[in-house]
């Protein structure tokens, strides 16, 4: 196993944190002036550990190694959530950034390549996973031109205030690489209950989305009796508790569905409503489930509309993300790497919120490590992990790397 | 049956529409320039129709008859929604008007006393029926100072602006009068539904409103299991549902009741709602209907709650309006006017919206009668009545006044 510097790792986790510092969290949105800081001092330590480092168009940070290949890329992304945690993305940069000086120092393990990445605005400050799919050459032009913070500050007006006009983007080499890795906190609290310290993702959850429209007639509450009445809330509430109450049956122990986001109109508490909307979301690493829910959800409401009272238009809510699924091979070489560093207390787990590997796993094989989240808290100042998980899941994913690379000089 | 003036009655309730008047409706709330414009015609015609007629000082506008009782207090009130329709108040006033003049002209009514009012801010515009609390002396000066407009104004700043400062405020004089007629559109399609054209008011329904508040634990709508959610949204969801689905067992056909207004916070698709409110508010003459509505959603609530995921609070929303009866001899004067203007034609119905007999019948006896509203339309541009059944209602009042006036007479 590759010897990583532990406290070089928790002192470089510790200089990212305090770009952007507020509280004990940290805000450094994609192409602000804190992120590109933050880039440019990756840069400087990619240099620093002997790799060829650029900045591209989008602000991707990416560092080469000079050796022969073939070579595994391993990164996360540097920016954060508006009020973001200390370890989102950070993590995964920081121990590619090791895990690269690690093997470089060890004689066992110096001829092995990894080039280490930070892409840009996995957080979708503009665009989820915007550097990630620039440099997988899968972004649509057009797409891109009409994306948007939600100040209404587009992404080629945040590059101009960047300062990266005009510099080119990055796009994939596929021959170069074996593959790509990337280490997170898991965001949930499935390893800390567990007590466990490494979760192997086996997928990235897909998840589906459908907004419910109902459109009633608006009348006086007092007035206007039971019978005669459209009302738009009623449909609402019916299909929400519905849907509640027949998912269940299809789901398993990890499918998720959320209806966080309810309209009703003009909202009034003595008037009939005359519209609502309603958001459901689900979220499974099965996309039959996914289909299921959909046909669920969709079948029930038009149950509500053949009353003939409140019609129900049914839409999806956004483009539907596909299941990925993460690399038998790697799974196994990080499982394995796992059973040696801390026997019996690690698991296999699909990853329930996004990450880059969703845009990547297109284009080359990808594998996630997951180290615990105390609580379960991201996306929230108070994100936090034990020191000795972060160490932990550094020697992981290290030993991990060395051994694919390995498995192919020696195929 | 005293011979009312339809051209007359019409053409008041023309001018009255003049003042105030946007596209088909009336912009005139209570104490504004255009209501206090109204309420000076009101004076002077009053007046006209040989009534001492007094602005007090809250605004409403009382014409005395200069005759020997007993005496008949017949009126409305002359302020709008804010955006409101012609009639809604209007034709009470303009028929209590009407009456007085046509029972004075026919030598055989001309004994018969009947003031004329109309009340000051019916329409809550500052405070629901401000000006017949204020005569009925139930008006608490302390909640009088804590009323104000949407936009901040109170009521002694509107009454300043109004030129009322200092004006008498009139209070009843129990023992003039021997009750209070007041004419009102439906607000409702039951006449119009039923081809009928007058409504004699059994009751003022009662009205309770109850507000449900979630406390459930907001969280990533990927990564926390259905589990170990506390869905605040989720508890709403199905406590509105079941209400919908338990009351109807409890009801009459002209029970209501409305969840109009609901709020999910934070309100995004992606996280799992930490707080929610439903608001419930139900309606019946039959308190005892009303108090059973109470006890199914304070169960199903605790039924909810008693899960240990989300904590619900109830409270009562507003303060109970308990159901105002109307006085049964006065029915029986209404009912056989009816009976002999449009045989079979008209029938008995509670009001389900309210109106000032519910604060002034526990002073006076109280009666009411409706004409049709035109697609039950109310408190809207939109709103009208036949004119026909404008003038047939004015007959029915004037018939049913001059035989309650002269059944006292002669006992």
């Amino acid at each position: 196993m590759p010897a990583i510097n532990a406290a070089r790792l928790l002192a470089d986790l510790d200089h990212l944190r305090s770009i952007g510092a507020v509280e004990t969290g940290v805000v450094r949105p994609a192409l602000s002036d804190k992120d590109m800081e933050a880039r440019r001092w990756l840069q400087q330590r990619f240099e620093d550990a002997g790799l060829d480092t650029t900045i591209d168009g989008v602000g991707n940070v990416l560092g080469r190694s000079p050796k022969p290949g073939p070579v595994l890329l391993i990164g996360s992304h540097s920016d954060t959530q508006p009020r973001g945690g200390w370890l989102d993305g950070a993590l995964g940069v920081i121990y590619g950034l090791e895990i690269a000086r690690a093997l470089a120092e060890d004689p066992d393990t110096a001829e092995l390549a990894v080039d280490v990445v930070s892409w840009q605005d996995e957080e979708g400050t503009y665009m989820s996973c915007l550097g990630s799919r620039s440099w997988c050459g899968t972004l649509d032009p057009e797409v891109e031109k009409t994306a948007a913070s939600k100040e209404g500050v587009s992404v080629a007006e945040a590059i101009e205030a960047a300062g990266l006009t005009g510099v080119p983007r990055l796009t994939i080499e596929p021959n170069r690489y074996l593959g790509y890795l990337e280490a997170h906190i898991e965001q949930g609290a499935y390893l800390e209950q567990a007590g466990e310290h490494i979760g192997v993702v086996t997928a990235i959850v897909g998840i589906q989305a459908m907004r419910f429209r109902f459109h009633g007639e608006q009348n006086h509450a007092g007035t206007t009796t039971m019978a005669r009445r459209k009302d738009a809330s009623a449909a609402l509430y019916e299909l929400a508790h519905r849907i509640n109450q027949e998912f269940p049956s299809v789901a398993n122990d990890r499918t998720v569905w959320t209806m966080g986001r309810a309209r009703i109109e003009p909202g009034a508490p003595s008037i009939v409503p005359g519209y609502a909307e309603l958001d459901l979301q689900f979220r499974d690493r099965d996309e039959a489930i996914l289909e299921r829910f959909r046909d669920i959800a969709t079948a029930i409401a038009q149950d509500i509309a053949g009353r003939g009272k409140v019609k129900v238009d049914v839409d999806p809510a956004r483009a539907p993300v596909h299941p990925s699924l993460m690399d038998e091979g790697f799974q196994e070489h990080i499982a394995a790497a796992a059973e040696a560093a801390v026997p019996g207390k690690w698991q296999r787990m699909p990853s329930a919120a996004g990450h880059d590997p969703m845009i990547i796993s297109h284009k080359l094989p990808c594998a996630m490590l997951f180290i615990p989240s105390i609580g379960g808290i991201s996306h929230d100042f108070a994100e936090d992990s034990d020191r000795e998980d972060i160490v932990i899941g550094c020697r992981v994913l290290a030993d991990a790397a060395a051994s694919i690379l390995r498995e192919r000089r020696n195929a």
